[in-house]
């Protein structure tokens, strides 16, 4: 380990630590098309271009296995992973799975984390190829790679959104999160820590959104079957606020998006109430909601607003507009990341 | 976690395992050539394959940092990957890089382990693309995804040996192993549980080798100068007994080795007596020292054995008799894999 100055991690939060290191990295493989920086690595094949992504989780920080059934999560590591090759519009093809399980952990457990696995794999005609299974002295490491194709005129990156392009986000968000608090209350209950009856009747929705996300294949199928190509693509896995910024960032633009036009489902809402939370920062900054979050040019306004489970919430505008959202009294409040960062301090 | 009927990972053993829970896969998509069961995936894109293998090392059980420094630990686990490519005689072009991280590491850290990782990679010519960088509430965890390619007809796998083939290792088997278990007396001296000065001179081979392996392109290129395509081909990360099993399994094959013809360097032969081991048994299932064993056809004898850093240690046969090693007198003993395994119950 390090001795000598000490620079805390938090210092930079988890984007900043990947530009820190990575920032004099040059590909030297012609095939290498595109790196660090979006959801997934663009590598050239000739007549295909191959689309690769990871994502390492870890118990305690991404999971907690008092509320989280194996199989749900191995649905789920492996959803994750096509949600980023989805948003780059691509299709996801080969995953491998890396997993490092303590003594506690039995056959029968592993089982259960592969049938969620392959169920997920079964829906999204994904094949599993390798991995690693190795032992861990505390707890569940999963690390899971997934490749995906895509023809080279089809991939979206994250900066190609334009002034005047509108936004639109598939489905409806902050169901996730409010999922997550849910049973993070239940836990409680469990414990004894809280005098409330578990009760998730009416629920279901929200604890679905939270342990089974379903990665969003319709949507990239729905787009290219109307004659559309984004402009730019992200899945929303942090928040809205902060996938948005990045679209922004990374396209040299600014937006508005519009408060009263974000798509919340009415439990969502109902349970914000209950919790006392403020809704539209949920639905802004709640994360994990696997929702695609994409720009188009104005000329698609009619096609894509017939667009099954589409939903346009704002535009994107000149640089020197910066970012903001647009309350519903018509107030323009500037657009924060507050999303999920398991490296930042305050959390 | 699982409730009911409770059957232990360690009856079944790393392979076992990923046997059990993977037996059942059938691939989906016609790019996907062939899954699990070597040391690389391979996908086909038209006029190149891919190779795809990937590693999760976990502090604690693949690494102490109490003596790698973490310089070492990013060059190793980079190159721990590369050899793997090799070994299925392919060239390493990309890697993805996944780190978990708790409160403990300071951005000195992993700058010393990107270093490594850099240094690695600039040697062997493969771009860093892509990861995930996360916290972990406790150790470290890495996961390494690497990307190589090959010519259609040039991937080497396991199942290719056959009776009369040659069995070849590149360098010298056993040092890493020497290496750890110098690395672990030191680590009892610094804590005062024994009695022994550190002393390192003389044996800066050994630590090399056990802390800063270099996975062997020379050896793949000079195969390729020589016209030789090896018949099966794998990298020695387990030990030598292991991966040759494991070649005789999936080329239904047996096998003799001459004990006597196995490479072993000087360093680690004056180790094994200090420590009062028995070379062979370090040589055979020592471990970690990613070097390649591959077989090749009796017709190329004269170029093999003029081949620099390859030696041949025996040949295939017929698979009724067996696999076995033969001692310096003659005696025939049956080969056994008791290799590194991190999974099984007796360690």
């Amino acid at each position: 380990m390090h001795e000598g100055t000490r620079t805390e991690i938090a210092t930079l939060g988890e984007f900043g630590l990947i530009q820190h290191l990575t920032a004099d990295l040059h590909p030297q493989n012609p095939e290498t098309r595109y790196g660090i920086g979006d959801d997934a690595a663009v590598l050239d094949f000739g007549s295909r271009q191959a689309l690769v992504t990871t994502d390492l989780l870890m118990e305690g920080v991404h999971f907690d296995l008092v509320y989280t059934p194996l199989k749900h999560l191995g649905y789920k590591s492996a959803m994750v992973n096509f949600s980023d090759i989805y948003a780059m519009n691509g299709t996801p093809r080969q995953i491998t799975v890396s997993l490092a399980v303590s003594k506690r952990f039995c056959i029968e457990d592993l089982e259960a984390f592969y049938d969620g696995l392959r169920l997920a794999c079964e829906r999204h005609h994904v094949d599993i190829v390798g991995g690693d299974t190795t032992s861990s002295v505390t707890g569940l490491a999963i690390s899971i790679t997934c490749l995906g194709t895509a023809g080279p005129d089809r991939i979206v990156y994250r900066n190609g959104a334009c002034d005047t392009d509108l936004i639109c986000v598939s489905g409806d968000l902050g169901a996730a999160y409010m999922g997550l608090q849910l049973m993070e209350r239940e836990k409680a209950v469990f414990r004894g820590e809280k005098d409330v009856q578990p009760d998730f009747a009416g629920k279901e929705y929200l604890l679905e959104r939270f342990l089974k996300p379903e990665a969003r294949r319709d949507i990239v199928q729905r787009l290219e079957a109307a004659g559309i190509r984004p402009t730019a693509m992200m899945d929303i896995s942090d928040g809205l606020s902060s996938e948005l910024l990045h679209i922004c960032t990374q396209s040299h633009a600014g937006c508005r998006v519009y408060e009263e036009r974000i798509p919340i489902d009415y439990q969502t809402a109902v349970m914000a109430e209950e919790f006392n939370l403020n809704l539209t920062t949920c639905a802004l900054n709640g994360g994990e909601d696997y929702e695609l979050l994409f720009t188009v040019p104005l000329s698609c306004h009619e096609t894509v607003s017939q667009l099954e489970d589409v939903r346009i919430i704002g535009h994107i505008t000149r640089p020197e507009l910066g970012c903001a959202l647009v309350t519903r009294d018509g107030t323009e409040l500037e657009l924060k990341a507050q999303g999920w960062n398991p490296l930042k301090a305050d959390r």
